[in-house]
């Protein structure tokens, strides 16, 4: 079992939702269970804090065989999240203070753009287990991994490598190759690639930790994703940043697709540095600020950074003396001033998570994920034995690649067909099912807790169905 | 003259201005002359497409001694530019269009967000004198300037410096600072630091040069403001980047307050690099996107540079194969996605624009800046000879340190008093007048003329005589 998140590794959830269904007297197929579960779901009422996008706005949607006013099934939060029903109020604040106050609007109100992340970061480092001097808002994710790797990835002809997964992020691939380039270091050399085993497709820690032992010598940096993108599989960010540390590398951490939907203790864990983007799970919106968080452990150190005027202490700032005196902590690493239009949403997402807590939603999305998990596994899961299909899907099978461990997962699912998923999804999209498709051959669901309900699985399982038979024919 | 702007050495603009008021028997100090100008300026119509915060909005003001209901006098244009009026509306836009489509909106709408940016930055472009492929719009303008250097500051032990002006906005000169110990270097050794000469407070071209020709071979990077925050000099952008390519040096801008402000031809003049934001007199918002100049001769160049998905083509960047396909121009240096709700104040100003042109707006803000320029000048201009003064104000001198020459200066005149500026801002504040100040002891007023009118000149004298009045009881 990871150590970093709560599920028992002798009580998979989806025990807990046969159990309950023995209890009532359903079968987890029946959408009466599904009724019952958000009944019972303690975060139900979040739901109603996002606008959910209807059946008949969506491109793709037929409107012929949906309820144009019904909702969407949205399964795409782990891409973008849905927007807090708060974002209308609080960015007309904003531009209306600018249309009042024009330059005053620097100081004034809720969100004062010369420190409106600033109001915001705290809530953020609580969700990443960090303390607030150690976290901090601004630019995109892969602009702050590259101003974090300008610290951190220092390569000697000893140690020149950085370490990532074989299938990561191609904006992360793209910046660890151009920051080895730019140290004058050969990519090929200097890339170490975790692969899956022949024939798998996740990652084990072992082998993780196995190569870390034998290469961690000459590597730099090790930089993983929290939550893989593709597969969906959390990795044990514990472990593998202890045993880098071990060996000398500094360990860094991609939380995209971890934030809001993993337990994350970045200072607990030790880890040198991290940064994450908050328009997924944390619903700000289309390219909203990102984070960044810079261990307590670095405040002092002397790594060079590239510097700007937003790293320098407010007390001192305007005084324009150009006398570098930097915040202690994350903020150090600031450098242009914050846009002011990138803050509302991300208020009107924090406040949301407020009204609950990450293990709150970590157990309401290890039920939900698992419910979608024995759905699809019940009726599409392979191997099946012929004759024992209900109709003419029975030849459509679903591999779902993301581990079955909870507590190696979030939200999202990943599914794989044995029928092309071009057309899988086109069917899906008519039926105003929202999730994505990713190449090479993924279909991605992620049912993010904090506004998707079992009655949402019931359904996306009801349009799964309807798809591939429209297929089938 | 300056070969980069338009106004005739010997006609500076208060001739005109006089010649006007002498062919209508009118003062430039009447009430009428400046509304006989705003009559006769082509440019008038455009105010009305800015919200002007009333006087009763701001703070610091006294409602007991101006109207309320009264416009503020904007001079503060060059800090933060108004509010679009249409702001709001497409503001609107974009926040119901994730309501209501969720990931959808990335692909969808005026402004789909996966390419939002690409939408603006050909009307970016022509106010820069650059063709499409040369600019992008991401980030602030600090980042820009930071990912700039990383590819054109590639010191060696021959050429290691960077060349930029005494008083640099802070924020550069830190970026500049960073960057030189990020490579290793000395910043004590490393940094040819311009200043004015003793006694003066303006850079002179020819000293410029001069420094160019004797260091020049030892200098990497050329980084000036292309008008400058503090003085509002307007520098010889088009000189000063041939001086300093003679000597094989890169020579790039800061152009965050010569855009929209002044004609600038990065294109015709071979500059290298520039980056600037677009809060000032682009009125794009707090924090706005920034924009990023990448001349076409480096298109092809192999300088290292930071790259993110955003940076690889569009045609191949979802395959996610982890190839590095950049595009051809500034593009590739995009790093991640572009913040969507960062677009629609752009795109509002933009438009405004677009209903004038740069030598259009130029041509006003020659009369606008002379006509402010003349009205203090005539009444607290020094050498005053004793005895001539009108009143109890008779002792207070206003120096204007920004040069006389309007091919020299943009918009903004920077005012240094006789008496402490602190209770001269103050006072004025109380009136409604919006600028700033400046430490150590500058106000800088810039009627910005895309929205300012002569009466809001008129009415800033009227404005600051009440405060000096004020002041000396
Ligand atoms: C001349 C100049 N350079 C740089 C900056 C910093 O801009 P940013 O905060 O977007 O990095 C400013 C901001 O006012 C500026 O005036
Ligand atoms: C795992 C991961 N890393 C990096 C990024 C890139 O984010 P940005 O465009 O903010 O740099 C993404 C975006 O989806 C991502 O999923």
């Amino acid at each position: 079992m990871a150590s970093n998140t709560g599920f028992q590794s002798n009580h998979h959830p989806s025990r807990e939702l046969e159990g309950i269904a023995q209890k009532i007297g359903l079968r987890l197929e029946d959408r009466a269970f599904a009724l019952h579960m958000d009944r019972e779901d303690p975060l139900c009422h979040l739901r109603k804090e996002f606008a959910f996008p209807k059946m008949k706005m969506l491109k793709g949607v037929d409107l012929s065989i949906v309820d144009p006013e019904e909702d969407c099934v949205y399964f795409c939060g782990n891409s973008l999240g849905l927007c807090p029903k708060k974002t209308k109020e609080y960015m007309n604040i904003e531009v209306e203070k600018w249309e009042q106050t024009g330059v005053q609007g620097h100081t004034n109100g809720d969100l004062p753009w010369a420190w409106c992340d600033e109001v915001l970061d705290g809530d953020m480092a609580k969700i990443v287990g960090a303390k607030k001097d150690e976290v901090c808002l601004m630019n995109g994710l892969t602009v702050n991994l590259h101003l974090l790797l300008i610290s951190f990835y220092r390569p000697t002809p000893q140690r020149y490598k950085i370490m990532f997964e074989g299938q990561a992020f191609p904006s992360d691939h793209y910046a660890f190759e151009s920051q080895i380039i730019l140290h004058g270091y050969n990519p090929n050399e200097s890339m170490v690639i975790m692969q899956p085993r022949e024939g798998e497709d996740l990652l084990r820690t072992e082998d993780i930790l196995a190569k870390i032992e034998e290469e961690g010598n000459s590597i730099a940096v090790i930089c993983f994703s929290g939550v893989h993108y593709y597969t969906g599989q959390l990795l044990e960010m514990d472990r593998i940043t202890k045993a880098g540390q071990a060996k000398g590398c500094f360990v860094g951490w991609d939380l995209a697709h971890a934030v809001g939907n993993a337990e994350i203790n970045l200072h607990d864990w030790g880890v040198d540095f991290a940064c994450w983007c908050t328009y997924k799970y944390l619903n700000s919106g289309a390219g909203g600020l990102a984070g960044c968080f810079l261990h307590e452990k670095h405040f002092y150190s002397d790594l060079p950074h590239l510097r700007g005027w937003w790293g320098h202490t407010m007390e001192t700032r305007f005084k324009m003396d150009r006398k570098w005196e930097p915040y202690v902590g994350a903020y150090r690493y600031r450098i242009s001033n914050t846009p002011g239009f990138l803050c509302p949403s991300l208020k009107a997402s924090l406040e949301i998570f407020n009204k609950t807590s990450i293990p709150a939603l970590r157990k309401k999305s290890g039920l939900l994920t698992a419910y979608l998990e024995a759905l699809i596994n019940r009726k599409y899961g392979k191997p099946r034995t012929a004759g024992d299909g209900d109709g003419d899907n029975s030849h459509v099978y679903v591999n779902i690649l993301t581990p079955t461990d909870p507590n190696q997962r979030g939200a999202q699912l990943s599914l794989s067909f044995s029928i092309d998923i071009t057309q899988v999804f086109a069917e899906l999209q008519k039926r105003g099912v929202v999730c994505d498709e990713r190449k090479p051959s993924v279909i991605r669901v992620a049912p993010a807790p904090l506004y998707c309900s079992f009655e949402d699985v019931h359904r996306f399982m009801k349009y799964l169905d309807e798809a591939l038979q429209a297929l089938n024919k």
